[in-house]
């Protein structure tokens, strides 16, 4: 089990001076983003919380950091024939971006139905738009295609050390800036690394993250996508608040880790 | 002139050493708000733009520093009935958040058309609301019926050197955040101070404001009230790129300075 752990942590190889060499790599191209707070928040949760505003990552999400790293860890050999991936996200846009800023081609495999503001983040950073139906099997079909037209390298959104690193710097700059923090709130993806590094998980309803959501807009200012309010609807949450194991978290470090929300669908969302 | 000039500057008592007083004052009530930046808006503007995010103020606006500054430079004796003025705005929620603090009372007078989200502020920080009519005849005499009643301190929302002290400091951390700032542009109002140490006033257009607001939203990830968005509405309006005056303006701070709208307004000025 102790085996399987190790090798699969080496699989990754993600950690702590990974994430520091990650740091020196992508400094010079990151936004340093700055920490919220609110004494009202402070208030409803009971604990001092410091929101950090991935939001205004550029691309306006943390993907950025773990997409710069990759892109920046390519060998000019490697980089020269650009890089693919295949997401309706951040990462795409993420992604593009990073390409740009390296002079290489990025292909975007994006589905039909991918958010309006999400498509024009891809297409305002460059990247060049490759469209799939609207399911995996498409997706990966339509990805392995463009890998086989270009030479590209692919890269997956999250189960790459490298993206994984790239995004590890997020903690080295919170607990930078705020040294008191003793938990950090995430919202989570990519499962084998959450199985093995992650200490416990909270679950939130949707209704708790279009409240979480609401609270963001009108007291912190500021506009998150759903997945971007999870960390605060999960410290506002029933199930944290009333376990015993996390009843010492007075820091606490939230994640608001996106911003690409379309106006209407926040305002319909609100209205529900 | 000169000397009426000086009479004014008299009159208002604020200059930078009362700024650097004001910033000892408020230090530990106050937010440190972040600078956002933006290559996009960079490219769209031809300048480095430094947007200081007093949207992020506590009360949501930079008007918490100027209450802040009037309420603790009372005296005790001056405090002890509390503090009153008139107002629909953001001074009103900064002014009753500043008497909490202080431990003392705050009345507001309220126009009975006052944006909803304003007054919720108010309500928040355990402001005292009395309406009055929507005009400033109804504001002023129910201001001095409540003057005369409780015996509390009338504070003038920009007419006070002690308001505008406050205001200032945010020009001492601008500068201090991004020494390079050669320009800042800042909404107006209060008049006889601008004339008297405004360099220029640029105007933009409604239509300039709303693009402004989309902008802030889309790219910088910030919802702005429309007065909080007129300094990048100005940056970006042919009156300002085409005036060979500002030709020389390459580090430019902008006062985001207020986030108190309605998602609803905000939605549908939009679609406007």
């Amino acid at each position: 089990m102790e085996e399987e752990k190790q090798t699969r942590k080496g699989k990754y190889a993600a950690d702590f001076s990974s994430f520091r060499e990650a740091e020196a790599r992508i400094r010079p191209f990151i936004h340093k983003t700055p920490l919220l707070s609110s004494e009202s928040l402070d208030a409803l949760s009971g604990r001092h919380l410091f929101f950090k505003c991935e939001l205004f990552q550029k691309g306006g999400a943390f993907k950025f950091r773990g997409a710069c790293n990759a892109v920046f860890s390519l060998s000019d050999d490697q980089a020269s024939k650009g890089v693919v991936t295949h997401s309706s996200g951040n990462h795409a846009a993420a992604l593009s971006l990073a390409a740009k800023l390296r002079g290489i081609p990025a292909y975007i495999v994006v589905p039909k139905n991918a958010p309006k503001c999400k498509v024009e983040n891809v297409k305002r950073y460059g990247g060049q738009i490759i469209w799939s139906e609207p399911n995996m099997q498409s997706r990966e079909s339509t990805a392995a295609k463009v890998l086989q037209d270009t030479g590209a390298v692919l890269l997956h959104p999250y189960n790459d050390g490298r993206i994984i690193s790239g995004q590890g710097t997020i903690s080295l700059e919170l607990l930078e800036q705020a040294p008191k923090i003793d938990t950090i709130i995430a919202p989570i993806s990519g499962l084998p690394v959450v199985r093995d590094f992650v200490d416990d998980v909270i679950t939130v309803e949707d209704n708790e993250i279009i409240e979480a959501m609401k609270l963001c807009y009108e007291i912190l200012k500021v506009a998150v996508e759903p997945s971007g309010a999870i960390g605060l609807a999960a410290v506002l949450s029933d199930s944290f608040k009333e376990n015993p194991a996390w009843k010492d978290c007075s820091h606490i470090g939230i994640i608001l880790s996106g911003g690409n929300v379309d106006l209407g669908v926040l305002w319909h969302s609100f209205k529900r």
